[in-house]
This record gives C-alpha cells, sequence and structure tokens, in this order.
C-alpha cells in the first residue's frame, strides 16, 4: 500500500483502450483536467476504465471547452477484482460520501445500500454514490472499480441471499470472541462484510440475522466507533486474512 | 464494540469522582449540556474522568449560564489503559481532527503528533487537538482519555526512541509480506504505530527508519490509501493481534 499522493493525476474513462486510440474527453472531464488540476497540452496523465489496466495518455487538442486524450502505453496489467461485498446503512450526505470513499480504498467489488429501521438518510443519490466510487478510485490507484448496487430493504436482501456467500455482520452485541479466530473459521467462498446504522440494527433485524446459517457475527472490540470506522476495520480484518493482503 | 448511538450522552471532567459529590460545571460544559443536548434539571447522563471509572450523575441547579452535577453510583469500573503510541504526520484542519476521532475509537494511548518533510499542516493547534480527543473519548464510550504529546521534528523523534517499544511503520514500500504474519513476529512489549504524511516519506527519512532495530515495516495491501484510512486498518489489525480486539 502507499499513502494517497496527492500530485497523482488519474482518470476514470468509459471507452476502451489500446495503443494509439483517441478519447474525446466530456466536457465535466475536460473541465477537470484542465481548470481544476490546471493540465496543459502535451501534459501526461494516467486513465483506466476498470478493464483495460492502466495506461499513459498525453492531452491533446485543447479548446476552451473539450480536449482529447491520445492513449500512449499500458504502465499496469488489469488485476483480478477482489470478490467481497460491502452491505451498510447509508448516513447522511457528508458522511457517506467519506463511507464510500473508505470502501473503495479497502477494495470492495460492490457497494449494496440496505435501508434498516433505524437508517437515517432519507433519500439516497445513486448517482453521487457512483460519481464518489469513481473519483476514489481514481484517487486510491484502484483499477477494478466497484460496482453500486440499488438501495434495497434489509429484510429482503437478507430473505433473496444466495447461500454460497458468508455474510460477516459487525454485531455490536456479539461475545467477546477474538475476531481472527472468528474469522479463521469461515469456510472457503466469496464474503460480504454488514456494517449497521448507527444505534445498531433493531432486535428484529438483528434476530432475523443471527437465524441465517450464511450469517457469522464478529466482534470489534470493546470501545464504541462511528459507521465507517467499523468498516475500515473490518475491512482490515478481512483483506489481511481472506482477501489481498497476504 | 458498538456501532456508535447518537442519543447517548456522555461529559468528561477533570475533578475527581465519587458518590454523592458535586461537581460544578464550567461555562462551556453547562452551555453544552443545557443549549447543545437541551437537558434539563433532574436528567441523569453519564461521567468520567480517565481515573475513576464512568458514573451516573444527575444534572441540578440549572441556572442561565452554570449547572451542577449530582455524582449518583459507578457503573463502569476504570479499564487498564492500552499501551500504543500513535505517531503520525498532521494534515490540514478538518481531516485531522478525523484522524484524531479515528484514533481514539482505536483505543490509543498517546497521539504523538510528527513534522516530517512533507507535511503538510502549517501551524497545529494542540488545544483543538485535545479537545477532539475528549469528544471522541466521550462519544465512543472511551473511559481512558489519551494523552496528546507536543508536535516534535520526525528525525528527533526516532533519535530520542526508547528501545523497549516497538515502532510498527506502515511503509508504502514495504515488499508485499502478509502483515499478520509480520505482526505475528514482533515480541513482546509495548507498540507505536507510525502513519507518515500523504506523499509519504522522503527517502532520507525512510532510510533513518529501516535503519533502526526497533522499527518493523508492514504493508498493508495493493492499493492507495488515505493517511486516516491506514490508521485504522493497521490499528484494527495491531488490536486484534495483539491489543484489546483478543
Amino acid at each position: 500500500m502507499a499513502i494517497r499522493d496527492l500530485t497523482s493525476e488519474r482518470l476514470y474513462v468509459d471507452s476502451g483502450l489500446s495503443e494509439g486510440q483517441h478519447i474525446v474527453l466530456s466536457e465535466d472531464q475536460a473541465h477537470y483536467l484542465l481548470h481544476v488540476l490546471r493540465l496543459t497540452a502535451g501534459a501526461s496523465l494516467l486513465v483506466f476504465n476498470g478493464r483495460d489496466g492502466e495506461w499513459r495518455a498525453d492531452l491533446k487538442d485543447v479548446k476552451k471547452r473539450g480536449a482529447t486524450l491520445a492513449v500512449i502505453e499500458r504502465v499496469r496489467e488489469q488485476t483480478a477484482a477482489s470478490d467481497i461485498d460491502y452491505l451498510f446503512a447509508p448516513l447522511k450526505r457528508s458522511r457517506l460520501d467519506y463511507m464510500v470513499q473508505k470502501a473503495v480504498e479497502m477494495g470492495v467489488s460492490r457497494l449494496r445500500p440496505v435501508i434498516t429501521h433505524r437508517t437515517i438518510a432519507e433519500r439516497i443519490n445513486l448517482e453521487r454514490m457512483r460519481a464518489n466510487v469513481i473519483e476514489a478510485a481514481e484517487q486510491c490507484g484502484v483499477l477494478n472499480v466497484p460496482d453500486v448496487s440499488e438501495p434495497v430493504r434489509f429484510d429482503k436482501a437478507i430473505d433473496a441471499w444466495s447461500d454460497g456467500r458468508t455474510l460477516i455482520f459487525c454485531d455490536e452485541s456479539a461475545s467477546a470472541e477474538a475476531p481472527l479466530d472468528t474469522l479463521a473459521a469461515i469456510g472457503h467462498g466469496p464474503l460480504a462484510v454488514l456494517i449497521g446504522p448507527e444505534g445498531g440494527f433493531d432486535p428484529v433485524e438483528r434476530n432475523l440475522l443471527l437465524s441465517r446459517p450464511f450469517v457469522t457475527a464478529i466482534w470489534l472490540g470493546p470501545r464504541i466507533m462511528r459507521a465507517d470506522t467499523a468498516a475500515v476495520a473490518a475491512l482490515a480484518l478481512v483483506n489481511a486474512t481472506r482477501g489481498d493482503w497476504r
């Protein structure tokens, strides 16, 4: 890992990437490169699309509201995506942005908002969430851009669960068993991590979870955490025991 | 652990705590309880001082700018403090607040700001940092309030190191060894976790670190992280292998 370097310039694009290709930037992308990053014609940057690895590209044909990228050479091969779902109860706006960024930095493959009884966010702006995911991927050197699912009611998500994926549930009422021991006892196969709302799941929701065979509760120590802290902590343990930190 | 419950009311006080005691609140404390939390005479809350455990207290003698707390009964015994130093390069204001809160939630015992060549924060407001530590401790059910040290230059902190404490350094250039294996190989004794500035340590600083026998570099996966994310991730692994998450 690296601590983020604030000087890196990296852009997500939709189109395919191959040598010699020219990409016409959208107005928003051109604005970002020309007026936020203040790049000028001839500047080099990194581009990626989540499929074809990372490429060096040069900024060309700079006009007032547009520009083109000339794709020069591949600098990183596409890596295999991890397979960790991240289920979370959305928080209010700025805190939610933060939570989404953190999940991308921790390498989840899908963000799945779930609406619980105590979920605080009144309305979920999926476009904003997707834009946040892309921005975090740009800044954090991620080659695989996580998917963002439509929000679903928590009980429906549990009822529709496909049993092959283990759901790791950060349970505020779990007994104090070492989380590394709990994680070591989970069988092979894909994983999901669930972080509840601030204030916790209500008793009906918690019982629903604990009644399902695909659910494993883990304990994250004796202190109270904000939801985004618990998410990073749980994903660090999952990455270290089962993910790509090995 | 519990995800933070936004309805809990908890106050740090300086004075000793014992049954039947009366505490005259400072103007700031009275303002917080009466006008921010909107408590009225007779309301119960939790108080702690970092030494005598956690007590239930009742709000009394409410006046326009003051009030008294009557200490009723102890509800939690004081717990033993952990012994994890947290060394970090301060970030700019709002990000620094966040970083301090996270460290408290993760149970560090001392916050030690270090000034590196690439540290961004121009001026460090220690009063604000201490206030932030107390606020995070109030919100996160922490009984031991971490100390905040005066900022020191990074090289001086390393030169003055007392060898008994292992310094775990989240190294962006570390070889990809599983961090749980690295942590398992560290001997007993007190620990410190060091998170560098965004943009990383400069080569002179990194060589200084790697030349010291008390330093262990750990790798935190293939992605780039913000400094506060790396801090939570590293402290989660340390708590799970060596701290109070066992």
